[in-house]
């Protein structure tokens, strides 16, 4: 792993002992509440049980730090390297993806019980001096990061299995409404240049962040915060999903073919949208930030309001040095809220923000070698790159050349959208 | 349900109420052992999941006991009706089929509430004198006969769902091995003649199983016993999975689309081969009759055999006076016996028997009227009608006249073959 | 192909000659005014091209007459056999049913130049006597069946292709409207006993006609004639297509997923209903029988009429010793007409009629040897039997005894039903 | 059109009619030898029949130029709009795309007509002065670049559908096979720096060319000369069609899918790879570029090379100021020849160079106004730009700036790959 440079998450062995065990119980927190039931279903293909979350993460450490550091070590299970691999071709077969919802058996209890051996020894791996140091501490490093991205893919899938069921069960009590106005709509202008963007190497970053390099921007201006609810709602309301001539060729068919209408999770009673989310399904709040939309009706809706997608060099260049501060999964808020205040706001937080920019290579990018060489690049085709992180995401995970990336039609991630123009 | 001519199963009201506490505590008792996982998934749309069959009996009780013969009864849980009505069009919309995996909520615990909830109004019921007290008998045992037919289809879905599972775990520990020989294959010859078949009205029949009336048949000659896993392999080991001229054309066409080579749950490991079943992977023993083949292998093999599958008027003809027994579910020996005695063996229990037979309404059917009417008629196109139960079959379940159907393509039944020819 | 009963299709060789160079023909004079497009595209994989039968049904003298007859055949051309071969396993490998639309080459010129080719070297070889004279002249009465029905494909194949252009064009001009009032509808009754059916061997038949068997029936009332579109238009009005109830369980699924609303070709223009046929889309004549409805529409249509459909032994032994006379092909007036008469009307021509018999073997069937016995019997899995030929089948193709099959959701036949009643 | 920069491809309008004829009668001259029934099939999805391609470049006149430029002109037919129109959802319903093939009515020789009198209106409406003259020139010229990309698209069509008859038929007779030795494969450097690309505005291109902007580069390098077979072949040979690591992820899911083996239309007989062509089957041509790999294929094969793939910009500064010639549709020798010379060699024609640029708006681009507005835009999702033409591309179409974008699995267009690398 020493192709993803290691941040300071741990300056020293017990800082890094002491992250773990935080990162990891987080995982296990996110399950209060929840029954066997509801951590075994897959309710999608895109979607993983919440069970295959806690362990694949678990079976991350097995592969890539036991198995690599610890001289002997003998795997909780023989068959859980086939559970619980998700996609790395070069760790073996792997059980076929829309059939981890069949997998009754190992239960929750064995897969606990499985996150408990392998952090033990993972800790006492720790524990003692190892001549190859800083690759366990850069690998245990990547697998925090690792956890923390399936920490949000557990919340956003279990929101997609609970939204399935027609009893419509909220995860848990909706916190106090949320009664903030959002901001007036302002676009802030950004100077034409060449700018440095990727990360820097000063911290962890995954390998597609980088290289830094030098890209040429015309001069744009980016919209004060994210687009909201309410204004999601004019579009609609101005036949937004029925003007083919808004759409991407791609997205018209599909929107044509699934009779989209608005967005996931929506759905009207007695002539009033609601919205269902984590804790039920409650009326859409006008002013909170639209949330689960896909790129195409992103798009659409750019379209639609003259304006267009930033791409995500202008986005990092807008981004500056904000700090990463924002309504993230670790406030337990679990839906966006509205942004008040004045300036740039939400860059990070409340729902990712697609771009127009392909997820591709940046210049002079190569994967890391071996297996965690299939992390990134073997994805940089079809999908496009959201940038600023969701109430869904752990704030620890979320950094300004942060790149996720979705296929275009996809809607069940916490994702909303921030207009751009040309200047 | 005054179509379903009703048979004794309980000669009063106190037989009634005892014949219900015992058939209703058999479902909780087939699923001792296994976790609320076990009972969730769905593992393909034929099967349901075994915490949905523990439900829908009990709604069928609700909807067609307690909703029409008990005065202001109200519902256990309003949304109950949509989610666990099967196909009843006339009771109203209803929970998509493939979906019935992803009720993680209501969970089983619930789910055995609803269950105790609606036993003790049934049985409340039954207690009091009742205006209607012949139909509200008759209805109850409908929905006894319904709840065996739900608690073989809860053994054969959870087996399905197993299967799939990588580690091929099994249900419950494995009884002792079975060292029977098979009898030899001998023919047993039946006269020409117009005779009748069908539900004679002495006892409770679905209506499908009427009216009773005369057939010609041919003469004809069945084989003593059902076809064996050596015999199988025979077909096997002779290219019958490859020899197109014996199978009907649109077997041919699946077979090889979906590359039949064996029954379902085989496999073969170290040049052995081996069947998947509630009691995990065990080497097939060539002296039980094979199961787990669909009507297209059947008559495929049958073609090879130089014989025929026998329609359902020859075998119940056959079946004459034969006494109902056989290795049924309640002995809990869930896997085919081989047959050992002389002459007609095996009518009952052990596996299903295929008949050349489409499931087709008898001369004079007409469906029951109401609701009910739904149960049986609506399925006569496409069908095959298999005969006799299998060692899932509660014992009560089965008569003489009664007809199972399945889809030719479908395996995962209980489903074997008798041989039969013209004389 | 001595297991099809031949008939006196020709007394002698000079009327066997006489016979061939008719039926010959009548395959190329039913293309008259049809461009070499027309001929060639598919326009579903139930079809097929008319070119493709025009040189299927000569591949079917190559392979079973001349080459099985003629010493040291040679072939037209050694791709033929591969690419005009239907489903014959025994013959060798094939071309993909669903590309029979995509064979560009060889073109209309060289299918009648094949066509000339192959009738030239059946006329020479009957003209020669013959060491097996009896095998060659039934394998070429069969072959001239076997054109017969491939005659009525190519129109019925036609009208969808010409259905699915938007311009909505005529094969030929349209004959003058017909102004016939339809018969009242009367049900005519038939007694209870034991009856004798199937193809009695003095003429020819198909293998599946036979053997002739007794069967038993009950009391029975047939109509006087087919269900008109004046009929059916109530049937619509009263909600047929949308009433669950009167459906079989698979049609109704089909039904809503594809939304039908009427038979096939049926389309509504300002209001008004109308049908597309080969002259063209014209208003539906209310007097003319429907045509174009699958089973599972006659199916529904029967139970919304308080009727049934009747079995193939009861329309057989209704048909006793009617003459096989109505409104066949050869008259060129290719769509259904009222029936004006008293007593049992159209039982001939017109439209097929639904039988509720799925396509099953006889009592004591067994497929004839050889390749041609894969002509029926393969197929005896999930279709329905049709009765009495239509407005486009060869008068000489039909028989009493005569069965055809499909599968119940099939429309595009020219397929209607009459109705019967248990007494 | 006006947001088409339009070239002098004619400097007045005799000139534009003589462009005009040329191009039109090109498209004819290209059905050459071909049959009705060559021209109507659609052979998948993705392609267009001969036919309507002559019709759907007519139509674009029309619908573009002659109802938009000329009073009172009415339509040769009014089905031809529906019928028609590939795309432009402005202008109007259309035919679905997937039933081009089943146009048989209006025939081909309705189509020629439809050319012809639409050639006579343009013709006619160029000989009078127009107040919109620059319009009308501008829309003809976008007209003539649209029949261009059609004439490549007949092509390549036409390939397909030939490819899937069993009988290989070729279109043409074969050329002199090309002994010519492919040039050692050199890497030439391009240094770092800031440049510009896009189109420049002092020609035709088309939106999506532009705006001309600044980009910045890493220094590269790139190979002299495409990728040839015989390199393909050492790449099979190693592996790489079933080496999971060097596949994107996608790509390697559809390669096991769909079995890849080696590029389309190539298939092994008696143990030689040929390749087949608009010239019939043939043996590879080892010193030729390959041809017909879809953007997976190539990426896979440049992971393999220890390379990758160029990005457009790359392609387009390395560019440079070459002349625009090679091996392009106009010289009839339809299959990528070998490169000898030395230097930067087949830039253009031969093969298109499939680019890791994924097809996006370059920075400020806005798509033209009105319906032609729908041309480029509505596709920038999902596909790859490919740079250069191909031996199926007339001349007159390429630009050094000119993009062509297709989606990452297609594989039936000429194209093949050069490769590139850090510096
Ligand atoms: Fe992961
Ligand atoms: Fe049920
Ligand atoms: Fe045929
Ligand atoms: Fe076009």
């Amino acid at each position: 792993g020493d192709r993803f440079v290691t941040s300071p998450i741990a300056a020293n062995t017990a800082k890094l002992q002491e992250a773990f065990r935080h990162r990891r119980s987080v995982s296990e927190s996110l399950t209060r509440g929840l029954s066997a039931e509801d951590m075994v279903v897959q309710s999608m293909d895109d979607a993983s049980p919440a069970k295959w979350h806690l362990a694949h993460t678990t079976w991350f450490f097995e592969a890539f730090v036991l198995n690599k550091y610890q001289d002997n070590y003998r795997p909780v299970d023989p068959d859980y390297n086939f559970l619980f691999n998700s996609y790395y071709n070069s760790v073996g077969e792997r059980h076929a993806r829309p059939l981890r919802g069949m997998l009754t058996r190992p239960g929750i209890e064995a897969v606990r019980a499985y996150r408990r051996a392998v952090d033990a020894s993972v800790l006492a791996l720790l524990e003692q001096p190892h001549p190859r140091a800083r690759g366990l501490a850069d690998t245990v490093t990547v697998g925090l990061h690792h956890e923390m991205q399936h920490q949000e893919l557990l919340l956003t899938d279990l929101l997609h299995a609970l939204s399935i069921n027609p009893t419509a069960p909220a995860m848990r009590p909706a916190p106090p409404a949320d009664d903030t106005r959002a901001a007036g709509l302002v676009f802030m202008p950004f100077d034409e240049g060449l700018y440095e963007i990727g990360a820097a190497g000063d911290g962890f970053s995954f390998d597609c962040e980088g290289p830094r390099h030098q890209t040429y921007l015309r001069g744009f201006s980016l919209a004060n915060r994210t687009v909201t609810n309410a204004e999601w709602l004019a579009f609609m309301n101005d036949g937004g999903y029925s003007t083919a001539t808004l759409w991407l060729s791609d997205g018209w068919a599909q929107c044509q073919a699934e009779q989209w209408q608005a967005p996931l999770y929506w759905s009207q009673r007695d002539g009033e949208w609601h919205q269902f989310g984590l804790y039920g399904r409650q009326p859409v709040n006008p002013e909170a930030p639209v949330c689960h939309v896909n790129y195409f009706e992103a798009d659409a809706f750019a379209q639609w309001a003259g304006a267009r997608l930033p791409t995500e060099q202008e986005w990092e260049v807008a981004a500056g040095d904000a700090p990463i501060a924002g309504n993230f999964q670790d406030r337990e808020y679990w839906r966006p809220r509205a942004a008040a205040g004045s300036g740039l706001q939400q860059l990070y937080g409340d729902v990712w923000e697609w771009t127009r920019s392909p997820y591709a290579p940046y210049p002079g990018f190569s994967a890391a070698p071996g297996a965690i060489g299939e992390y990134n690049g073997k994805f940089m085709c079809g999908q496009f790159v959201l940038r600023g992180g969701s109430c869904a995401t752990p704030q620890q995970q979320l950094r300004r050349s942060y790149r996720n990336f979705f296929y275009p039609h996809q809607r069940w991630q916490f994702s909303g959208l921030r207009l751009a123009k040309d200047l």
